[in-house]
C-alpha cells in the first residue's frame, strides 16, 4: 500500500511517499515561498527521485485542517487534483493529530499549537495510550492561548508544546503554565508528511477514505472575509465548526 | 548560524539545512539508488528551493559513522568537498547518537540498530536525562545482536528500537528480549538530517568542529577488504575502533 502525503496547513510545506512500514521519501521546507511555489515541485522531485509511477499510488493523504486558509486550499486543491486524475481516494487527517504524532514515545501530554492570528491558536491536547495509539484528550479546536494553558493546568500533567505557534506564544505560555512544560526541539516541532502518512495508513486500512470530489478542508474557524461580511451584516461570528461553515 | 547536515551512513540518504532553532529544509530518501546518485542532487534541490547562498553556511555536519563503508565514504567526501570549497569547518556527529535523537521526549531507553551484516549491528544505548540531554548509557559499538539484547535485559528498563536493523533482527530481538520493548513507527525509525543538525548545532556552539582536511569517517569495524587481507596474512580481526584502523 502506497500513499502520497501532503501538508501545507502552516508555514511548512511537506510531502512524503510512504507505505505502512516505510517512509520512502519525505521532503519538508520551512521557507518564505508560498506553498503554490513549493508543493508541486516538491512532489515532482520526490516522484523523480523514487522513480514513482503515480498509477501505483493507492491514496492521497491530506492534512485536512485547521491551518492557514490559503495553505489548506492549496493543499486540498493539489490532493483533489491528484485524486481525480489518478482515480484514487483521499485520506483526510486532522492537521493537529498528525503534528502530535511527531512526539510518539512520550508519556507526557502533547500540545501542538499553530498560530491562528488574533491571539488564537489551532490546537488539540493528546497523549499516547498504553498501546501507543494517539489519544485525543481534547480534539483539535481554535481558542485563545490562555484558554489552552488553563485546560492543560487543569489536567495537571507535564506537557510538550510544538508547532509554529510556539515562537509566537512562548512568552504567554511560560507566564501562564503551572505544570512542567517543554518545547519540542526543531526537528520535531513542525508538520511532517511522514507523521501524517503514518496516521493515514491506519485510516486507509480501516476504510476511512473520501472521494476527491467530496473532500473539503476543515477550517475550524470562518475566514477573515467571512468574518468581515458577517460583521457588515451584523451577524455573530460564533461559527467555529466546519459543519457550520459548510 | 546555518548548517548543512548530511547522513548517508545507512540505507537512507538525508540532507538538511538548519539553524539552532529551525529546520529550514529536510529531504530524506529511502530508495534503492546508491547515495552517489542521490546525495548531491538532494542537496542541490534544497539549495535551489531555499535560495541558499552556500557562502552563508557556517559549517557542514556529517554523520561520521558507523555505517555502510561506501555510504560513509560518499557522505564524508561530499562534506569534505563542501568544507574545502567553502572554507568552512565540519561537525562530526556519531551516526547512532543522531539516530537516538529521533526519540527525544521518551523516558524509555533508546536503542538504534543498523544492520552491520555478519549477524552484527552498529548500535548504542541511550536515554534522555532530566534536562532532556541525550545521555549515552553505552557509546556506539558493533556487536552481535544477542549481546545487545543481553545488555538491555541487564539494564532492565523498557526500550524502543529503531533503525534499518529492525526489519533484519526483529525476530532475534523478540526472542531474546525480556524487558518491555517497542519498535519506533516508520517516521521515527531512520536517519534524519534534521536530528543530526540539532546535535551538530550544539557541538558547533561548543566549538567541537574539525577541518575538512582532518575529517575521517569512524568505521568502528574494519572493512571486508581489510578483513580478507588480514585473514590472508593470518592476523586477528579484533580491530574495533577507528583509531586503530586510522
Amino acid at each position: 500500500m502506497k500513499i502520497i502525503a501532503i501538508d501545507s496547513s502552516g508555514l511548512v510545506a511537506t510531502v512524503a511517499l510512504a507505505t505502512e512500514e516505510t517512509v520512502i521519501a519525505e521532503y519538508t521546507v520551512n521557507y518564505k515561498k508560498t506553498h503554490s511555489q513549493t508543493l508541486l515541485p516538491m512532489l515532482d522531485e520526490i516522484k523523480k527521485m523514487t522513480e514513482l509511477d503515480l498509477a501505483q499510488i493507492d491514496a492521497i493523504a491530506i492534512a485536512s485542517g485547521p491551518g492557514s486558509f490559503t495553505g489548506l486550499r492549496i493543499g486540498s486543491a493539489t490532493a483533489k487534483g491528484l485524486g481525480l486524475a489518478l482515480k484514487k481516494p483521499l485520506i483526510e487527517v486532522p492537521t493537529v493529530d498528525a503534528m502530535a504524532m511527531n512526539l510518539w514515545g512520550t508519556k507526557d501530554i502533547v500540545c501542538p499549537i499553530m498560530d491562528a492570528r488574533r491571539n488564537q491558536v489551532y490546537t488539540g491536547i493528546y497523549e499516547f495510550g498504553a498501546d501507543d495509539d494517539l489519544v485525543r484528550i481534547h480534539e483539535q479546536f481554535a481558542d485563545d492561548i490562555g484558554v489552552v494553558t488553563g485546560m492543560i493546568n487543569d489536567i495537571g500533567r507535564p506537557v510538550i508544546f510544538l508547532g509554529d505557534g510556539v515562537p509566537v506564544y512562548k512568552e504567554a505560555i511560560t507566564e501562564a503554565i503551572s505544570v512542567p512544560y517543554r518545547f519540542a526541539p526543531p526537528h520535531m516541532s513542525r508538520q511532517r508528511a511522514g507523521a501524517l502518512a503514518y496516521l493515514a495508513a491506519r485510516y486507509y486500512s480501516e476504510g476511512r477514505t473520501v472521494s476527491a470530489a467530496d473532500h473539503k478542508p476543515d477550517y475550524l474557524r470562518v475566514s477573515q472575509a467571512e468574518r468581515e461580511r458577517a460583521a457588515a451584516e451584523g451577524k455573530s461570528e460564533n461559527v467555529t465548526t466546519s459543519e457550520k461553515i459548510g
